[in-house]
């Protein structure tokens, strides 16, 4: 079986595992108050040109999200997000647990624009019931998103302003950040993203780490009192070190970048495959998963001998979109095996 | 200015005040443990032919709501509605507030089907992410609705149908019940309703009484410990028979069905005036509010003489959607000026 | 049976009554919208000697006390208050379902000293694991206490000075606020409580109306948008003005705090009789409510004639404290049956 | 500078990350659904004796303490535990957080009585006040407690009967279990505890894992759904089998009773040597942790030396308690170099 349904089938790169190997002995304080911490803190300061900023490491997404949404809203207030962002969808209502509500705009591709979000900014504030109706305060994007699309620099920057005009917090689900970042098709970096946004998140889980996402918080108002949300939340690891070593392996020279831009350059290989055999995509992802559309019969032929996700399962629909998700572990002597077996079944 | 626009505009039914003016220096046992309380509970037994149910008071429908949700569901169950549905709009997330997410499936005329229903139950249940997906639990409905429009018994009978065979609780918010069940369409009644929810409730507060709603529920599983509830969120009104003595009121020689029927006769003088000229409603509804598609200059002139409800303002479209509600308190000779009125306007 | 055992088993004083049956068919906006509550604000700011404050009605105590305390805190901040305290032990958890810890300090007579609140502020924040504790971020006292004891003005300026120092929200409860300032003890006024709390309520519920609170907020950065947390914890009640109508009617002419003072001074009625029979008081009170230690022999003739408070009943002690509560409502005929008992049972 | 300050200053015991290294490029299934998990699973469900239990993995204590108590409790139920509970004092409110009331009941030693826990239920359930006051529902017993201190087998199978009479939950956590079990006065074992508890987890995080506690729950009703919530409370480790191979590990030829054990020796050497000098202890602690009562000028000389634990210091007190804290990890030189110490200064 060749795994390819999602990015985070293995454990960390062997080089995490080394350090990981080479500290264990090592005392340390608890709780990411430990030197590991700092450097890789310092790291990411660094690469986001701004010395400001309060960078806290979590150990997954789902705890992330919460902790960053609970922490930056009062209760009458609501997240805007795209109807298929994570937060809307697949954390078992994680949000709404913190008392929140999500609020989720049409969206066919995974991303929201700025139009769609002053849009609605606008409808609630001249409700007549106002005080009736969830306030808008943070605005959820992930990049890339669900659907493995991508915002550009323009399309960030506008975003940004619209936000900050209607005093709504931006907040960037990284948790593939590293694979958007080295997609041939993007325009942003680090400084930009942080710029941009009151809060994001750089994923480790999905891009070479055992575990790991990096919060980057650019607003003072968000950074206050954040570590006191992070216990109650259940997300400051006790042996918060684990965090930081990960963190400064992944960002010493550019390994971070460079196995994500590996996973990338295979989905380019998957998708290049696809479209030459005129196989249509759900969406144009440029980056690490190919949301490729299938009929079943054809499906049923890569289930026997690849691992996918097939969402859209349970719809019975004779077309449907699944998706081949490569990540820094793929093998591109896999890739080439798939390669083969798109030009002989579709 | 004649008052049209909701349904809560006067104090209590004469007969109520009188009530309240008698009993003003008797001395009551607080928190609802008081004659008129228990007395009142068993006229809504008798009326609902049912003597197992457990009848509590409220003061407000997003108190009630919020309480009967916040009892019934775990942390990851969520509560299925209408998009309309009023827990889902018109709440400031009070749902939300208590951990649990609110599902809105699409609506037109503010009524879900049993096929919906049954369709998203089996998409979350056979979903690969399931245990990622809030797991759907109860079904709101609202009748009549937010939009006027009311459930037949045919339609109730086989949404419960399919809530009970796919384990999801059905509640019905009866915060308009008396206008629902005067409407000239309606073939629902009490014991219907009874037999078919799991919980729901006969609006006071628009219906003649000062404020009050009084809950009804059947499924034993739903009536452990529901006064906890109700006292943590605020419910438990300390001078409990206030509520006890108008619902007594409101269901003796039936002044509630009398001056619901009142409300609707008046409600279905104005929806012919506005057929008559041709304007299209909305929704088509039978009972106390109407929602007529008027142009930005016959709602200007409306608005020199008529309180309405225009919650389509801020879109600034040229044809929107007004809502003229009467009620118990309406008057017909207001009612015949808003005919004439609209024959001469429209 | 003679009803002593709370303050709220009457309806509305007569004059509250006749107002609200003055205005039944007058027709109102909703929500609190409306003339009534806009001159029952500004009569209460007028009393408060400060035209700045925010002035909200709600209808019942725990309603009120948990909305004040999630619109205030965030999600790792609790609240300061005797371990007696009202939100302690008598809401059903009401303020721990809004996320937060009620942090309960030891108190023999109910009340808060300036001192120990400092205390604790200082022990939180030096010790070690200062963010794997719960923040202390709002001080609630009551006043008068749930034991009927008050604050002195030295003493309420003097938590004010600390808890604004140490940066902790001073807010008062004041169910029974009408008791205490009539109390022959007290030395505290509106104006000098609106300059001490960052917010507090005048309770009417328990000072001769059917129902209402009415919350005045000093502190700007706790009134923005109080509105949505006053809807979304279902406080907003729809026909507002009959809070309006109460409060009015309270404040027009001195009435409330006349049929306070009638209360307190039967309430000192039946305290010198205790006193002159050598029965001691559970705590000292100066106000309507008065905690008699009686033994099981006594209790039980007391019970056959009055309704009382009897809260120590499960523990089977040999001597107890019963509460014996007047009222805005207390007849002192009643009264003097009360005094001969006294007189010939203990 | 020598750790004694607590049992989480290391990585994980060797073995461990000797398997994690060998499985580090294996592809695995995530959110705990693959072998390495079903088989620790398999042997913990051995190692109680009990097929029947569910198992599941989680990341760290507080993460288990809240996920667990929220799967476990309706709104208004709360939970029982001795004030020095870690959910009381330093979750910074996570049991809160999830809408429920942690009850502190007295404790010296940090242990509950099963007298103690039986008094509170029944003080509850005779209240007049019975619907006003949080309905205990589950009691949160530590073992070792946070003092170190243990239950005996006797005790325990006392609080059990107690708490199935009472309709409450025993929930045990175990985040030092292996230390308690390897204590030389313990008379619990494994099998007693999944008889005795409702729901209960073994501690890997601070018993040589990197991360890791192990949750065992013996209760029906406790089991349902609870993924669902593992997932809200962002407990769904993604690369789950991380969890897996770890307690895999220590439950092979029973490595994790053996660290412990060692531990639990190291800490018995150093209770000896206080105690030949003569110093006194807060608490009498049969296992890895030991408080010692030492003044300001010998806590001193200590801290140039060794990293311990002094949560009293802000208290200035003259004497006061000192944590000296064992783990698998701990070096026995470095305890002899203490022992010389101890003679020396105390």
């Amino acid at each position: 079986m060749i795994y390819l349904s999602c990015d985070y089938h293995h454990g960390a790169h062997p080089k995490i595992m080394e350090r990981m190997n080479q500290c264990n002995m090592e005392p340390n304080t608890g709780y990411g108050e430990d030197p590991h911490c700092a450097h890789a803190s310092q790291m990411i300061k660094d690469l986001c040109q701004d010395q400001s900023v309060a960078v806290h490491f979590m150990v997954g997404g789902t705890q992330t999200n919460t902790t960053i949404i609970a922490a930056a809203l009062r209760p009458h207030q609501g997240v805007v997000t795209a109807v298929s962002g994570h937060i809307n969808n697949h954390e078992s209502g994680a949000i709404e647990s913190t008392g929140h509500k999500v609020i989720g705009l049409p969206s066919d591709d995974g991303k929201l624009s700025a139009a769609q979000i002053h849009e609605y900014y606008l409808a609630h504030k001249q409700n007549e019931s106002y005080e009736h109706i969830v306030m808008p305060k943070m605005v959820y994007i992930s990049n890339p998103t669900e659907f493995g699309s991508i915002y550009s620099k323009a399309e960030l920057e506008e975003i940004s302003r619209v936000c900050h005009e209607d005093g709504l917090y931006l907040f960037m689900d990284g948790a593939r950040l590293g694979y958007g970042l080295m997609s041939p098709e993007n325009d942003l970096d680090l400084p930009v993203i942080t710029k941009c946004c009151d809060v994001f998140y750089i994923g480790g889980t999905k891009c070479g780490a055992l575990f790991g996402e990096a919060v980057v918080i650019t607003n003072p108002s968000l950074k206050e009192d954040f570590r006191f949300i992070l216990k109650q939340r259940g997300g400051m690891l006790a042996k918060g070190w684990l965090l930081g070593i990960q963190f400064e392996t992944l960002f010493e020279d550019g390994l971070y970048f460079e196995i994500c831009k590996h996973a990338v350059d295979q989905a380019m290989r998957i998708k290049k495959a696809f479209e030459s055999k005129g196989v249509a995509f759900q969406v144009d992802s440029p980056t690490n998963q190919q949301f490729a559309m299938l009929t079943a019969d054809v499906i049923r032929k890569f289930d026997e001998k690849y691992a996918t996700c097939d969402d859209e399962k349970p719809t019975g629909k004779a077309v449907r979109s699944v998706r081949f998700c490569t990540s820094w572990a793929t093998d591109p002597a896999e890739v080439d095996e798939l390669i083969k077996d798109i030009e002989a079944w579709c």
